[in-house]
């Protein structure tokens, strides 16, 4: 049984959840995945977390509800969430899983996102990342994608990017159905930022940025949703028989 | 917290958690209202039951999933599928579920949706429906309208309707994202069915069928999602004051 640790934020969980779905082989409702989406937004945000340590570590909070997830039966654990697996929130929450829920498997959106694009896009050298500040901050993809020989490459003006996820009064947080114009052309100022330095593949390094640009590539440049490589990792994990071939989708 | 129990079929739960997101008004994550969706597709199907009750009946898988997501504390519960709430399967579901987890607070999707139709379209009386098998052949929404002189009407071929949802080859089940402009083909066609006999309002009366209709009306005839009824209605249970205007959406 697959769970999803959501909340962060909701719709960011439930498109997951709706990935997951999308990437299974069925021919009927009975043939799909058990799934379990725990969805509760008492966890502080986590880029605040990050810039002021001296704020409450989510972690506490995102291990407390995969105990309460454990309870059902999950197995194999996702979480929704990039700037989640920063070290100073991943690391203690990883280990209080490994100790209160010994049974539960923690995939990795970061490493499931950069090994599917070794997998599927093989030819690529140069990644643009968009993400929220804690994203960029702590490098969330840029060392791993260094250690596979990979370019990272940010966007000129960052912080459009983290306003098109947070602006109180047009961020994707605050707006998600629909996002807002204003958000979306942002997200799109900073692909095309990144693909203006070379990126030849793009990875929209924040589970809210793929609710404002859905689509899966822009003037030829592939779009990453960290989410699907998640997805299809929990599948794998779970019931690899039901995967759904990459190239239909 | 809001329990969705979901798989029936999967895309529906999970359409509902997105549709309770959608109408809680919020400026932040944190301002969500907390929900899991458990989602094990190991429950029998609701129409098969119905027509032949030497089946298995789903309440009883129903009902063990409601125990299990019980033990993470939710406390108003929803099913996410009008075929299940067919007598035959809810009223024992329901026995079973108040006396195993009594503080549970289970809504029911057709009273909600009928309880909508009187509040926010005052002028309608004849109303539509569109549904599966089981949903004309237990009256799922017949009675409970005609209860408040509202008119029934079904379209002239259900079979097409019943196709749309359940076809191996093309239906929502099988092919939900997208889903087959074959089955959107035979949903639009009941909807002209039913306006053609003087239908003002139109019950989309199976989970699947506004995943193939998502638009809110059709040649000026509204389309009632009943996920909007019922994510409406557990907000309106859990956090009244969150709840976002009809008037907007």
């Amino acid at each position: 049984m697959i769970g999803i640790l959501g909340a962060m934020g909701p719709q960011a969980g439930i498109d997951l959840a709706s990935k997951i779905v999308a990437h299974t082989v069925v021919q009927s409702d009975q043939d799909h995945i058990p799934l379990v989406l725990y969805s509760d937004p008492r966890i502080p945000d986590r880029t605040a977390f990050l810039i002021d340590p001296s704020e409450t570590n989510p972690a506490v909070a995102m291990s407390h509800h995969v105990q309460k997830m454990a309870l059902t039966g999950v197995q194999y654990v996702g979480v929704a969430c990039n700037t989640a697996h920063a070290p100073p929130i991943f690391e203690p929450f990883r280990a209080s899983v490994a100790e209160a829920s010994p049974n539960i498997t923690l995939l990795n959106i970061i490493q499931e996102t950069v090994t599917g694009i070794l997998r599927h896009y093989p030819h690529v050298r140069r990644v643009g990342i968009l993400g929220s500040r804690g994203t960029y901050e702590f490098r969330l993809y840029d060392d791993l994608l260094l250690k596979h020989d990979l370019v990272p490459i940010r966007p000129e003006e960052t912080e459009k990017v983290v306003a098109a996820i947070y602006d109180k009064a047009c961020g994707i947080k605050s707006f998600s159905s629909p996002v807002s114009q204003q958000a979306r052309g942002w997200v799109l100022e900073a692909i095309d930022s990144v693909a203006g330095q070379g990126a030849e593949a793009v990875i929209l390094g924040c589970t809210e940025l793929p609710l404002a640009v859905p689509e899966s590539s822009r003037n030829g440049i592939p779009l990453i949703d960290p989410a699907v490589m998640l997805a299809r990792a929990l599948i794998t994990a779970s019931a690899p028989d039901r995967l759904a071939p990459w190239s239909v989708l």
